[in-house]
């Protein structure tokens, strides 16, 4: 079709990116035609060494470039708190925007039986064994607001029973700015029950 | 920030795409990482081989993995009408919609004062040679309805001037479906002006 298989078969490798349809990978395809072969080079190198050269954190899972992450090699943040999330990209979210200064524990996935994915998936029992190597007092279960999220919060915190550490789910209600009017059921009840005094 | 020099990197090129933002470059980056390395190093592959995969032809410009396209290579067609086109994806848009049987010519580009995109950068003398040698008698302009579009129209019909083949532009009017309600008043001037006895 598009002028021989090599853009072909580069249309359908994009096409298989979130968010991206056959007809936005034609138009990535023949924009990077259209840079130059550095650019295409330096981009393709990118995407093909990407998981060579990013490493998992070997305590928390968060990425990075050496055996310990950032976070992990930082001596000012806490090691009595550990803040766990399905991935890097909601500890990034955390770390823009809030205050949290203790550790994180990246599951990298979330239980989803219908995908079966089991309990065996999620890296639980290194989860125990840094509660008590590290004397953490609290877990924050940062997990989505979703089935799969709070199938894996519930999960977890029957796991974690009897470890020493206080599990805590972060607060589900009406986000700031939130207009009551259009806030689904679900989050209206939740607001409801997780009221507090003022 | 999201876990070293590699992912921030990647983040930086994908940003250059059309339509991607840095927040979207950063979910992309993180859905190859959750990707296997066999489907990174494939896309990585592809990109960074496309320039030297992918040939333009040296009769029409469009492109194909051989000297001349398959199009070019295709006996079954008319050489006697050449439709001129921008982009090769305006090519294939004429290809998947039309019956045009003739040939083509790809600018791989616009006049663009503005950007220091004059004449020289457009292939017009091989265009004046296709037509000799050829034997073209129809030279259709296929150009975008945009400034830039049709200035370069403007500028093809007096280059091929004396050339010995007829020169026209695509018709420009109501789309198919289109409201009169809705339409642009240059869009429905031009309709007023190419109107037709029925």
């Amino acid at each position: 079709m598009s002028g021989g298989a090599p853009i072909a078969e580069l249309v359908q490798l994009l096409s298989r990116l979130p968010g991206v349809g056959e007809r936005t990978a034609q138009r990535l395809a023949f924009h990077v035609l259209g840079e130059s072969p550095e650019y295409a080079g330096a981009l393709g190198e990118s995407l093909a060494g990407l998981h060579q050269r990013v490493k998992r954190c070997g305590r928390c899972g968060h990425y990075g470039s050496a055996e310990l992450c950032d976070i992990c090699l930082d001596t000012r943040r806490q090691d009595q708190v550990i803040c766990v999330v399905a991935r890097v990209q909601d500890l990034l979210a955390i770390e823009r925007s809030s205050n949290f200064a203790g550790r994180y524990h990246v599951l990298h996935g979330l239980l989803a039986p219908l995908d079966g994915v089991g309990p065996d998936a999620l890296p639980t029992a290194a989860l125990r064994a840094r509660i008590e190597q590290e004397g953490v007092r609290e877990v924050i279960l940062a997990t989505p607001l979703s089935v799969d999220g709070e199938a894996t919060a519930l999960y977890l915190s029957s796991v974690l029973e009897g470890s020493g550490a206080s599990v805590t789910l972060i607060a589900s209600g009406i986000p700031h700015g939130g207009e009551l009017e259009f806030t689904d059921q679900v989050t209206l009840d939740r607001a409801f029950e997780g009221r507090k005094p003022i």
